[in-house]
């Protein structure tokens, strides 16, 4: 059975999204990558291309599998209805349309069959909001997608993701002060019984184990330095254990990450963005990947920004993006050979 | 100029002290360790040795002199008025006078020009504070000891260090919830006035550059997640900068400490525990070193604890001690040569 390709959306096309899709695609061979489908625009492709030098061929596809056929020779682009204008370094809100077009196709592509996994290029939500956007992110909006009309989304989960660790933060975009009120014995059970649940059914773990970090320093110290670990941490992890689930902490989140700790887990649980964060983009800063857990299709997405700052220049690493397309690969394979 | 021995304070002996510091001396021509003296008991190391399987020979010393001279064949021990029972694994407050005596004397020697640095072997709290110990901990004492009678000891500042990365807490051992109460624009200033000073006068580096970490997650993203960077870490750099200390922030978090970052400053300044922990122990978890800034002598430290569970057991690990050592001789060759 052939793999469906990657459906890559366009991000922002005005940040380093098309200059990382063309060095990805030049990187193919190389890297070993499936075959990918640009949902975006040939003209600004080739444009991005001739600017940055680069001697890429584009070629305008008709579907996902015309997409397939011809990656070995060219980008392979499906066109887009929205126009797209790309003066890097220059978000400009005309191209809402296109971008949310280009995730909207892509998670239907997906959820068709057509395509096995969604990936993201970034996108910046200001000039999104500026043409109306209502939803808090990315992930958000992927997640709306995934709900029948009128229907609450699902929950999704982040997980950033590298060779040799994983980390998943409960509570992620909101102020450290905030963190202590945000976090909830509920809050860690749901988010653990998604990964545990998608480490099985996605990444092909048979008996996932999941490491849990304390909130405080010393995971608290018995109470000394905070009582979270006492009243909120452990009865989430107790709970979990008793249904079945392969928890084990808290853990003080300074000796969770060194090499000899990461071996013992197969995703740590932490309790707040930078705890997350901080230990794996220290490791994997350039090849970090962020997968979106608990939708009914697959999702990934480089880990960084649109870099507005150097787009157009040529200095844009497509490593991230490179290692989100090897992993997408990967699981899309081992959903197939579980399938 | 012949270089004055490290003087090495017993710790709790009924840890993981005795073993390390034996394991550290058999190791002192591979790891390239100036001469160190141990303030303790000669029975107790030799019981140690005996116990653990070493042929260790333990020297008593008239004077740190006379233990430079001894090191190359011997561990030279300067022994102490009080009695010293180290039976593994079972800490004893009786105890508690001779590893106050050991830090006492390791203080004493040092300020007095005859050891060249305090290394401090793991204490217990606990113990001690059945004794009637009343410091908050190792740190405080050692600074206590710096003050004279009467006078408020000096501010210490904790830095930990290691090759290639040099982290200090702005606020250490406090709950998550706690932080952002904790976190002041003054407390901020004067931790990077002493880290400045101490890395120009004590590490030797000509212009110290001192990297800044934000609170929140992205660094607050300008407001929309806290605004501790805003109100306080910003002018706090401001502050700093205008006296000609080169900080540099506030930086999020997440990525401040890969390797091409980590070469751009020589110490980053953190606004909490894990957030200046969880960085360098997930690369250097088995040699990091505590180092005491601030105090008018020179201090380091494993960057591990008592260890009780494993004491005796002859399965401690002696490589952050050993770090100690070697970063010790080295800033210890550096004043020497400001001088």
């Amino acid at each position: 059975m052939n793999a469906a390709p990657i459906a890559l959306t366009l991000g922002d096309p005005c940040g380093i999204g098309p200059e990382i899709t063309l060095r990805a695609w030049a990187a193919r061979n190389a890297a070993g990558l499936s075959p990918f489908v640009a949902l975006g625009d040939v003209a600004a492709y080739t444009q991005s291309a001739q600017a940055l030098g680069l001697d890429i061929p584009v070629a305008a596809v008709a579907d996902m599998g015309e997409g397939a056929t011809r990656f070995a020779q060219a980008l392979p682009v499906l066109p887009l209805r929205n126009a797209v204008s790309n003066r890097p370094g220059h978000p400009d809100p005309a191209n809402a349309p296109a971008i949310l077009e280009s995730i909207e196709r892509a998670v239907t592509l997906t959820r068709a069959g057509e395509a096995s996994c969604v990936a993201t290029c970034p996108i910046a939500k200001s000039a999104l909001y500026e043409a109306g956007f209502r939803h808090p992110g990315h992930t958000e909006f992927l997640a709306s997608l995934a709900a029948a009309p009128g229907e609450a989304p699902p929950r999704s989960v982040m997980m950033i993701w590298s060779e040799g660790l994983a980390v998943v933060p409960v509570t992620i975009h909101i102020a450290l002060a905030d963190v202590p009120g945000a976090l909830t014995r509920e809050l860690i059970v749901e988010t653990a019984r998604i990964v545990d649940r998608d480490l099985r059914e996605r990444f092909g773990v048979s008996s996932p184990r999941i490491a849990v970090a304390g909130l405080n320093p010393h995971a608290g110290e018995a109470g000394a330095m905070g009582r979270e670990e006492i009243a909120i941490v452990a009865p989430a992890i107790a709970e979990l254990r008793a249904a079945g689930i392969d928890t084990r902490g808290p853990f003080p989140a300074d000796t969770m990450f060194h090499a000899r700790a990461r071996a013992g887990y197969d995703a740590a649980l932490c309790m707040y963005h930078d705890q997350a964060l901080i230990p794996i983009k220290t490791i994997a800063f350039d090849d970090g990947v962020n997968v979106t857990l608990g939708l009914p299709f697959l999702r990934v997405s480089p880990d960084h920004g649109t870099a507005f700052d150097i787009a157009g220049k040529g200095i844009a690493r497509a490593d991230s993006l490179i290692a989100a397309l090897r992993l997408g690969s990967r699981l899309a394979a081992q959903a197939r050979s579980a399938a």
